[in-house]
């Protein structure tokens, strides 16, 4: 991972797509210290920016005739996209590809996949909120989960946003005010859904022997990398079983993990997400919220970043901004919300479609 | 190459994206012989079908848990799809892959590339009929090819669709009656456009030390593949370019081409095409056409499976559209419309944004 740089969440109507992506472009290649003219390929992520938004993005940085592409994973564009520029440069492909992630949101809830008269749009279950809710509900049923649990994923999430100047939202809120928000589909409210923003990030991605060429402190490698999707069974099965797939490639487990960004657009993700990647047994998910083993000064410190939760969830941005995260924070760059000495970091995503992608990331 | 499929273009209004994506990929998998189970993961190539499509294919096709992902390059998508897919079994990532191509077109002109508010917008150019008409007019400007040589592609490839039963349309025209269609746009006639139509494509590719175990019929191979994009210059030269690096990539030249599958939208597109792919030189396109030497019993057969003239054009099927075309005249099995003895096709996909692709199969 030779650079990476973002676009500060939020909403940019006067902005368009490409213009937030250049940004966070810019931001990686500098970091890196790679030229433009040396990038030798470029994915770009995003679900519904429209028809070859990479090649108008990389228009902007220059027409350079490099192959291009677009990627598309639902929430997990942007980890895809990353899977896949990894395996053309750890192949030999090419030698240095940069991935762009980018979003500009439309108003109103998050919607899902599901075909125009398929059974999850019929059921309803093609809008997450009322996904995630079946999923709380049922945690709570089986396990004893609390909403007090649930309601303190936002607040740490919320305070770690604080000290990322990337997030949307630098708000703190306490865990009454959590479960005094505006119920969106019982038992989650509205400070327990991601917000909706625009946002943009991009990670330059160099084969190991000409890294040094560019870049002296370099030191953050990509270890492992696993996409899966649905067979039958639940989503922490599919969690679980991608997990397995990169734990296994990575020579890691989860002991081993210093840090994880994880796909909380909803607070019963996260909770779900520690018991799948194996944090803690299942049905413990909200005892290690509640024993504050997840904070940034816990022993698995997760989304120190503020997560989807307060930096927001743009969705082609998402797993190119975990990766930012992660990046910084092995580098130990991560200023106000740095984890103390990380050797491993780990990025996970959840899209709509039955899709979970994980890449853990070594320095 | 160990298997194709498809579904046969037209208007499917009572088919859902996904339901004509199956019946290519069934397709695909009975010609490969390979049990879907097998399938170690997926690539599915639209444009404008909405999120998690590629899961959704597959979902029908069973939950198998693999690695799924969508990629997406404008009326490049599809041949983007199969380079992706072919790097990956290539380095041995996976042995069985499967790569689906799909669209279900809207109403009216085939629009473009470009962003709100951007130059090409303000200009009109991204309508692509206006955008092929300047480079009608500066052909016929430059080289002095005629209106008559251009109608000879859309007369040439309708015949030709006539011998193809996945074909939109199946009726021969006389340069007259091209002529004498509606004017879109200066010289373009409505006969010279793509038809506006949905379909779907599918191919299994496999390593080759795991596809005997599958099928001992197949014997085509991928040679060489080439993804670029612009830089400043003509559309001619970022085809030229791009063919002149899969033909370097396959240690071929374009003497050595028995048949190709070009990107013929429009029909001064194939024109062009022949030129930029060196099978004649620059601004002799027009006596290429005039001297039947494209046609299925010429020298070098372009578009004998009707071309998307004659096809259709669904933009996320057309690149895999043409190598299942590909893959039946190499292996001999394209009946009426079979190529003598072909050892080496190409195909050629230009996309809106300025990307173009060029892929080329041996036996």
């Amino acid at each position: 991972m030779a650079g990476v740089g973002m676009h500060k969440c939020g909403r940019y109507p006067e902005k368009t797509c490409s213009e937030l992506a250049v940004v966070a472009a810019v931001n990686a290649l500098d970091d890196a210290n790679v030229p433009w003219g040396d990038v030798q390929a470029a994915y770009a992520s995003h679900v519904a920016q429209g028809v070859s938004v990479g090649e108008a993005i990389c228009e902007k940085l220059g027409l350079t005739g490099i192959p291009i592409l677009n990627v598309e994973n639902a929430c997990a564009s942007g980890s895809t996209a990353v899977r896949e520029a990894f395996y053309a440069v750890g192949h030999g492909v090419y030698d240095v590809v940069l991935v762009i992630g980018v979003e500009k949101m439309g108003r109103g809830v998050l919607g899902g996949a599901g075909e125009e008269g398929g059974l999850e749009r019929l059921l309803g279950l093609n809008v997450m909120p009322a996904l995630y809710a079946l999923k709380a509900n049922e945690h709570m049923h089986k396990y004893g989960t609390t909403k007090e649990q649930m309601a303190k994923v936002s607040v740490k999430n919320h305070k770690n946003g604080c000290l990322n100047p990337y997030s949307h939202f630098q708000k703190e809120f306490t865990v009454e005010e959590v479960l005094a928000s505006r119920m969106i589909c019982d038992p989650i409210t509205l400070l327990q859904c991601c917000p909706t923003s625009d946002g943009a990030a991009a990670a330059v991605i160099c084969a190991e022997d000409v890294v040094r060429k560019y870049n002296y402190k370099t030191k953050v490698f990509i270890a492992g990398t696993a996409l899966q999707t649905e067979k039958y069974g639940s989503e922490q099965d599919l969690t679980s079983r991608t997990a397995q797939v990169a734990y296994e490639m990575a020579g890691l487990g989860p002991k081993d993990i210093s840090l994880a960004e994880v796909h909380d657009a909803f607070t019963i993700g996260e909770i779900l997400h520690y018991e799948s990647l194996g944090f803690c047994p299942r049905g413990e998910g909200g005892r290690l919220i509640d024993e504050g083993r997840t904070e940034i000064s816990g022993d698995i410190p997760v989304n120190p970043s503020g997560g989807l939760q307060s930096r927001g969830h743009p969705l082609g941005m998402t797993g190119v901004a975990q990766v930012c995260e992660v990046v910084w924070q092995l580098r130990g760059e991560a200023q106000g919300r740095q984890v103390k000495d990380p050797r491993v970091g780990l990025t996970h995503t959840q899209g709509a479609g039955g899709v979970c992608s994980v890449n853990i990331f070594v320095r």
